[in-house]
C-alpha cells in the first residue's frame, strides 16, 4: 500500500530453479515464481517482469522470450552478456552478472600464467619420472604484464601480479585514470612478456588476437585467455603456437566446447582448460545475493546495478 | 685516508665466482678476491674479511674456513642460513639474502596453491585425452589459509591471497600487529583450508609438521612448503597422503634432492618440484646489488642487514 492508500501489486519475479528461490529468498514486494523454460507458460510466468537467467546455459530463445510480454528485465548470472544480446526484447534491461565470477576468474588467469612461467606441466612430468631437474627458471618479478579489459576480473588480476613485483599495464575500452586505451594495443604490445585478455566479445574485440596481434608479441611471450573464446583467431593461435614461439593459456575457445579431434588441443607450450573461470562453489551464493539487491533496487526506485543494455 | 690521515687498508671481500664480480662492481674500500673453495688459499683469499657464499650451493667446509682466519662477516645469497649455522666460526657475523629470492618464491607457493586449487593436474590430463568436462570446481575466494612464516615470502603470499578473497593468517614465532604467534598453531589449524610453510629451519621448527598436526587439519585441505623439507616429517606426510584425506605442494623434500624410488614422488594428491622456488633468472642481479649494499654499509660504519647471528 503506498502513501497515497493504492495497493502496489507485487513485482513478479522468474528464477531459473528452487536452489535460486532458497537463495533469494523472500524480498517484500515480489513474488517468485520457478520456470524451467518449457512451454506453454503458466499465468504466473507469464506476469514475468524480472527473470534470472539459468547458469551455466545458453540464452532462453526469442520464442520462450515471447511468452513473457510484461518482462522489464533480465539479469544474468554470468559476467559476459554476448550471447542474450542477440534475443533481448525491444525495450527490456540487460544486466550482467559482473562480480559474481570475477575473483575466481581473475584467480584463474593468475594460475594459467604461473603454470607457464614456473613450468609446472613440465615438473608434473618430472615428477611422474621421478626427475630432480630445477634447470634455469623465470619468474614474474621485473616482468612486463598487459591486462586487456580493465573490469572486475582486470582490476584483480593487475593487482595479484603488481603484487608479485610485474609491471602490469591496464588496458580498457578507452583511455582513463590508471588504464590505457584499446587504440594504443601496437605501441605497447611487443614490450609485454605476458598478456591476459579479460575482454566481453563485442563487435571491437571479436578477432581481436590475429596473425597482426600476435606477430607483435616477442619470442616467448605468454598469452592468457579468460574472457571469451572468439576474442582470438583460433587458426592465428594454432599456427603460432605450432613454430614454438609463442606459449599460451586458454579457459575459452572458439569453438567452445573444443571438439575432439581439433589442432589446438596439441598445441605445443598450451595449457587448455575447459571454461571453468567461474562457477567454483559458493558463486550461487553471491550470485541471488546479487538479484536480491537488484530487486530491493527495483522495488524502492533505485538504479538498477551491472546494465549492459536498455 | 681518514680525517686524521691515517691510511685504512682497504677490506677484503671474496666472491664465489667472475659473474659476482661484475655485478658487484666497484665499492670504495674494498678489495675484491674471486676463490672458488680450493685450497691451499692465496694469501689475498688468507686475507678475506667478507665471504659471500656460493649460489646454488652448500656451505664451505670448517676445514676451508679455518683458512679465513681474518673473516668478519659471510654473506648468502640464500634466505635460509640453516646448511652454514654448523660451521660458522665463532665470533662471525651471518647474513642471509632476505629478500634476494623472496618474491619468486612466494610466486611459487601461490603457483601451487592454485594449481592444485583448480585441479591444474587433471585438466592438462583431460587436455592430452581432449577431454572438455569442467565438473564442480573450488576457488581460494572466501577460503582460510594460513602463512606460518611471517618473513619477506610470507608476507607476499598473504598479499596476494588476500588479494584473491582468501581469509588470511600470519603466523610468526611470537605474536606481534597483524602476526599471530607459534604457539596458536593447534587453536587455528582446524579451521584452515590452506597452509602455507614459509619458515626457516631451526630447532623449532624441524618436524614441526608431524602425524599430530596433519591429523589436526580438515578433509581436503592443502599443504605447502616452500621453506625447508625437515619442517615436514616426510613419512608422516607419505602416510597422510596415501589415504586421501589431504592434498599438497612441495618445492623442497627431506630428503634432499629426492632419491628414486621414494614414495613421496608418487603420492596421491601431491605436485612437487624440485626446489625451483628461488634462483629465477635476475637473481643474481639482486643478490649482488645486496652485497654492495652491505659493502658499503661495513666500509661507512653502518649497522648491516639481515643478520641471522653474530
Amino acid at each position: 500500500v503506498t502513501e497515497s492508500g493504492d495497493v502496489v501489486p507485487p513485482t513478479q519475479v522468474c528464477l531459473p530453479d528452487e536452489r535460486a528461490r532458497e537463495l533469494v529468498g523472500e524480498v517484500s514486494g515480489v513474488r517468485v515464481v520457478v520456470w524451467d523454460g518449457s512451454l506453454p507458460v503458466s499465468p504466473e510466468v507469464a506476469a514475468t517482469e524480472f527473470l534470472v537467467g539459468r547458469y551455466p546455459g545458453g540464452p532462453l530463445s526469442a520464442e520462450q522470450l515471447s511468452h513473457l510480454p510484461h518482462l522489464r528485465v533480465i539479469q544474468l548470472m554470468s559476467a559476459g552478456a554476448d550471447s542474450w544480446l542477440p534475443v533481448v526484447p525491444p525495450g527490456v534491461v540487460l544486466c550482467s552478472g559482473r562480480g559474481v565470477h570475477g575473483l575466481s576468474t581473475a584467480e584463474l588467469a593468475v594460475g594459467l600464467v604461473l603454470s607457464i612461467v614456473r613450468e609446472l606441466p613440465r615438473y608434473l612430468l618430472q615428477q611422474a619420472e621421478e626427475l630432480w631437474q630445477p634447470g634455469p627458471r623465470e619468474s614474474l618479478s621485473d616482468k612486463r604484464v598487459l591486462v586487456v579489459g580493465a573490469g572486475d576480473i582486470g582490476g584483480h588480476v593487475g593487482e595479484v601480479f603488481t603484487a608479485l613485483g610485474a609491471f602490469v599495464t591496464l588496458m580498457g575500452r578507452s583511455a582513463r585514470a590508471g588504464v590505457i586505451g584499446l587504440d594504443q594495443l601496437g605501441d605497447v604490445l611487443p614490450d609485454q612478456d605476458v598478456v591476459v585478455l579479460a575482454v566481453p566479445l563485442t563487435a571491437q574485440t571479436t578477432g581481436l588476437v590475429d596473425q597482426e596481434f600476435l606477430a607483435l608479441l616477442k619470442d616467448g611471450a605468454i598469452l592468457v585467455n579468460v574472457g571469451r573464446g572468439a576474442t582470438v583467431v583460433t587458426a592465428a593461435l594454432v599456427a603460432e603456437l605450432a613454430t614454438g614461439r609463442l606459449r599460451a593459456g586458454l579457459d575459452v575457445t572458439d569453438p567452445e566446447p573444443l571438439p575432439p579431434g581439433h589442432p589446438l588441443w596439441h598445441s605445443p607450450g598450451l595449457v587448455l582448460t575447459p571454461h571453468m573461470g567461474g562457477g567454483t562453489r559458493g558463486w550461487d551464493v553471491r550470485g541471488y545475493r546479487l538479484v536480491r539487491t537488484q530487486l530491493e533496487r527495483l522495488t524502492s526506485g533505485q538504479p538498477l546495478l551491472n546494465v549492459v543494455s536498455a
